[in-house]
C-alpha cells in the first residue's frame, strides 16, 4: 500500500544511482577543489531556512541544494594536497560495505539480533589480526577476542573503566570510585592522545591521578622514565593501574618502547593498552610490522582505527583485548527485556558488552569489502608509497635553507620547522594553507612550534608532495 | 596514475549501482523471508575463510558470498512482522544521506575541520526541535544547543558526567570522585533503560549510588516516590546529581511525571535529564506531542533516537541541552594539535567537546534528507499509523480468552500476558517467534513476563497486526 512515507525500492534504486552519481562527480574534484572553506563562522547557518521544512521535494533538489548551500562548507579531507592532521579515507570498497550495512539494517547489540553481524565481526577481526601480525592471542579460541568500536577515545575509555575495576575487584564500580583514600593512577606519555586525560576525567580517576611522563628525546616514552614515575608513585601511596604506550604520536608519530614498558607493567600488575590509532595501518606492510607491533604480545588490549590510513570510512576503531573478561564484566548490565537464550548459554559473544553503546552498527562489512576487494597487499603498497613520498619529503627538505625537521620523520609523518623559531614557522604554515591545494596543521616539539605533514590520502603522488616543498621553499 | 589500492569514480559509480540493486533486492524480501535466523552459534564462523583472504575479488564476487554465506546470519529487523525491542528503521532516504556523509568523508571534530558538519548539524537540531515542538531555550541562540551523538547511551553518560562535575564544582573531574566522603546519588524509575546504571558505573559514582525509583501502577515514576527516595538519601548524608527521567520506558513504554519530577529537581539544584530514546518521534504528530516533551520546558537535556521509530539509520541520537557550558567543560580538553583561531575565538561550536569522541561522522546528512525529501507530515502520519494499528491490536486483545494487557498500552507499544502466569505466555512467545514472519521479546511487569508488541516498522500494515492476534488467539 502506498503511505506517504514509504518509498518503493524501484525509487530507491534510482535514486541511490543519481547519488553515487552526484558522489563520483564531487570526488572526482578532489584535486581541484580548494581544500579549506571559505566560509566565516556562521555564514552557512544563515544560508540554511530557520523554519524546518514541511513539503518534501525530490533528491535531485536535494542534491542542488547540496552543492550550493553545503558544499561551499566542507573541508577537502580527501585533497591529494591534504597533509593535516592525520589522513581520513573513505576508500569506495570501504562506503558500499558501509552503504550494505545501512541497507541491512543489523543491530548487533546481542548475538541473538543479528548473528551476521555478530559472526562477521570476530571473523573481520581475526583477518585483520592476522594482516597486521598481531599475535594469535588476540583471537577468540581462548579467553581474548576483538570488537570494532566507533574511536579510539570510546576504546580506551572502555579498556580505563576495565582496568579500573580489575585492580579495585569490583570496588569502583560497585561503591564509586574513592580517590581519596586510594588514587589510582594513569600513565602515558606526555604526547600521548588527548583523549587518555579525557577517559581519566569520565572515568571519575580524576586529572590529579593522570601522569603524562616526559619523553625522551626522540619524543617517545621510555620504560625508564615511566618506571621512575611510578616509582615515585607507590612511594607515596598511589595505585597505578592503567598505562597507555603509544605507537606513533598525534604530535610526531613517535612511538613509547612498548616491550620494556609492557615489562613494568607485568611487574606490577597495570593495565598495558597501546594506541596504534593512525600508526597500526602501517603493519600491514612487511616493512614496518615490527616495530608497530612490537609488544603487543604483552598487552592487555591493543587499538588501531581503520578509518584513519587504511580506509575504512569513519567510524571503525579495532580493540583487541588479551583477556575478554574484565571488559565484559565492566561493561555488562543485563536487564529483563535483553535476556535470551543464547546468551545465558554462555556460548556466544554479545557485543554490547565490549563498548558504551548498546546499539551497535554492522561496521565489520565495510573492513570486509576492504580486505576482499583491494586486498591486504595493495593496502601495504599504499603504505610504503606514502612512506617513500615521505622520505622524499625529508630529502627536499634537507637542501631548503632554514628549514628544518622538528623531530625524526616517523613512517609517513615529517615535522618540521623554520630556524627562526615560531613566527617563522607559522608564515611557512599560513603560505601552505593559502596555496588552496595543499593543508597542514601544526605541533609543540620541545616547546616549539612544527609543522605537521601527514601524507596518506588514497590520490597523493609525488606531484603534490613537490607542490609542497616549493610552498616551502618559497616561504621560508 | 593506477595504483592497486584505487578505484577510479567509474568503478565506484558502477559498483554502487551493483550495489543498490542488491540492497533493492534484499529489502525487498524483508516481506517474505523468515524473521530469526536459522543459524547456532558458530554456523557463521565455519562457513567463512579462516585466514585473511590475499587476492582481491570483484564486487559482484562479494555480492554472491554475502547472499550464500552471510544474509542466512541476519535479522530482518526490517519485516512488516517485525514487533520485537523496538524498530530500528532505516528509511531509504536516510540510507541515501549517509551515503552522502561516507563520501565527503568529513571529519567534524572542530568547526575548522568541517565548517559544513557542524553548521549543519547546528541547524538540522533545530528543525527537529521544532518538529518535536521542544522549547526553543535548546537553541543556540543563547546558552543552549544540540548534539548528534551515536546512541542514548553515549548521551546519558555524557550528561552524567557534566552533571557529576557541575555538581562537584570540577572536583570528580580535577581530583576524582571520592565516593566515601561525598556520596554521589542518581535517580531514574526502576523500568529506566540499563544504560543509566551503566553511566554510573563508568562515571565512577558506584552502583550503590544508582537509586532505581520503585514505580507506580502506570510503571512511571512518580514525583512522589522519587521525593521520598530523595529526601532518605539526603537525610543519611548523599549528595544527589542527577535525576533521567524516561519518556517511554524500554520494557512497557511507561511515562514518568517529567513536569513534577523537574520541580523537585529544580529544588535540589539536580540536573534532569530526559531520556525519550523510543517515544520521542511521536512528538512529530501534534496528537502525541503534549505527553510527551511534557515538562522538556525545565529539563537540563533531552534525548531521542531518530534511529530507532524515525527511521534516521543507526546511529544517530539527538540530545539537547538548555545549558550546553556544563558538558564542554566536563568534555574539553584541547591538545596543541587542536588548536586553531577559529576555536580560541569563542565564535564557533566545535562539536569534540560534547560527547566523548574526538572524531565525528557528518550524522546530520541523513536527519537533512529524512527531513527533506519524506518530510515531517509524513512522519507523523506514520507515528499515527502505527499507534492506530496498536489500538486495533488492543482491541483484538480484548477478545481473545486467557490474554490479557500487561501494562495500559503506550503510542505503539502493547504488552501481554497469558492469564496462566509465565509459562504460558512464553509459549505464545515461542509461537509467535515460530511462525517466521512475526517476532516479538518480552519483558517483566510487576515480576511477571509479558510480550512486548512494538509496532513501528516502515511497511506494518493492519494485514500484518492481523496475522499476529491470530497466532496469539491460537496459541493462547
Amino acid at each position: 500500500m502506498s503511505r506517504a512515507w514509504r518509498t518503493s525500492t524501484e525509487a530507491f534504486e534510482r535514486d541511490a544511482s543519481l547519488v553515487a552519481k552526484w558522489a563520483a562527480q564531487h570526488m572526482q574534484e578532489a584535486a581541484t577543489a580548494p581544500i579549506w572553506s571559505a566560509c566565516s563562522p556562521g555564514d552557512l547557518l544563515k544560508s540554511l531556512p530557520e523554519a524546518c521544512p514541511s513539503d518534501p521535494v525530490d533528491v535531485e533538489t536535494v542534491l542542488a541544494e547540496l552543492k550550493s548551500h553545503i558544499v561551499p562548507g566542507l573541508v577537502r579531507w580527501d585533497a591529494p594536497g591534504w597533509f593535516a592532521w592525520f589522513p581520513s579515507n573513505a576508500h569506495p570498497h570501504a562506503l558500499l560495505g558501509d552503504l550494505l550495512a545501512s541497507c541491512l539494517g543489523q543491530q548487533g547489540m546481542l548475538w541473538l539480533s543479528s548473528p551476521a553481524c555478530t559472526e562477521v565481526e570476530m571473523r573481520a577481526l581475526s583477518w585483520l589480526r592476522q594482516a597486521l601480525g598481531l599475535p594469535d592471542r588476540f583471537d577468540f579460541d581462548g579467553v581474548g577476542g576483538g570488537v570494532i568500536q566507533d574511536t579510539a577515545s570510546s576504546a580506551v575509555l572502555s579498556c580505563l573503566v576495565a582496568a579500573r575495576d580489575r585492580a579495585t575487584q569490583g570496588r569502583a564500580r560497585r561503591d564509586g570510585v574513592d580517590s581519596a583514600a586510594e588514587p589510582l593512577t594513569v600513565y602515558a606519555s606526555g604526547e600521548a592522545h588527548s583523549s587518555v586525560l579525557k577517559a581519566v576525567h569520565i572515568a571519575g580517576i580524576g586529572a590529579r591521578q593522570f601522569r603524562p611522563v616526559p619523553v625522551g628525546p626522540g619524543q617517545g616514552m621510555s620504560a625508564e622514565a615511566f618506571k621512575e614515575q611510578l616509582e615515585a608513585d607507590m612511594a607515596s601511596g598511589a595505585r597505578p593501574i592503567f598505562c597507555c604506550a603509544t605507537v606513533g604520536s598525534t604530535g610526531c608519530g613517535a612511538i613509547d618502547e612498548v616491550e620494556e614498558i609492557a615489562e613494568v607493567c607485568a611487574a606490577h600488575d597495570i593495565w598495558l593498552h597501546v594506541d596504534a590509532a593512525w600508526a597500526g595501518t602501517a603493519a600491514v606492510s612487511d616493512a614496518f610490522r615490527p616495530s608497530i607491533i612490537a609488544g603487543a604480545d604483552r598487552a592487555d588490549s591493543w587499538c588501531f582505527n581503520p578509518h584513519k590510513w587504511m580506509g575504512a570510512n569513519f567510524d571503525c576503531s579495532c580493540l583487541w583485548l588479551a583477556d575478554r573478561r574484565p571488559l565484559i564484566d565492566a561493561m555488562s548490565v543485563t536487564p529483563e527485556y535483553l535476556r535470551n537464550d543464547p546468551t545465558e548459554s554462555g556460548s556466544v559473544i554479545d557485543y554490547r558488552d565490549w563498548h558504551v553503546q548498546l546499539g551497535r552498527r554492522f561496521r565489520a562489512l565495510k573492513i570486509w569489502l576492504l580486505l576482499r576487494c583491494t586486498g591486504v597487499k595493495a593496502l601495504g603498497a599504499m603504505v610504503e608509497h606514502h612512506v617513500e613520498l615521505s622520505k622524499l619529503l625529508e630529502r627536499r627538505i634537507a637542501s631548503i635553507a632554514n628549514i628544518e625537521l622538528a623531530a625524526p620523520r616517523s613512517l609517513a609523518l615529517v615535522c618540521l620547522r623554520h630556524v627562526d623559531g615560531d613566527e617563522a614557522t607559522q608564515r611557512v604554515l599560513d603560505a601552505i594553507n593559502q596555496d588552496g591545494a595543499l593543508a597542514a596543521t601544526h605541533c609543540r616539539i620541545d616547546g616549539a612550534k612544527a609543522i605537521r605533514i601527514a601524507i596518506g590520502t588514497l590520490a597523493v603522488e609525488q606531484e603534490h608532495v613537490d607542490a609542497l616543498a616549493r610552498v616551502i621553499e618559497l616561504s621560508a
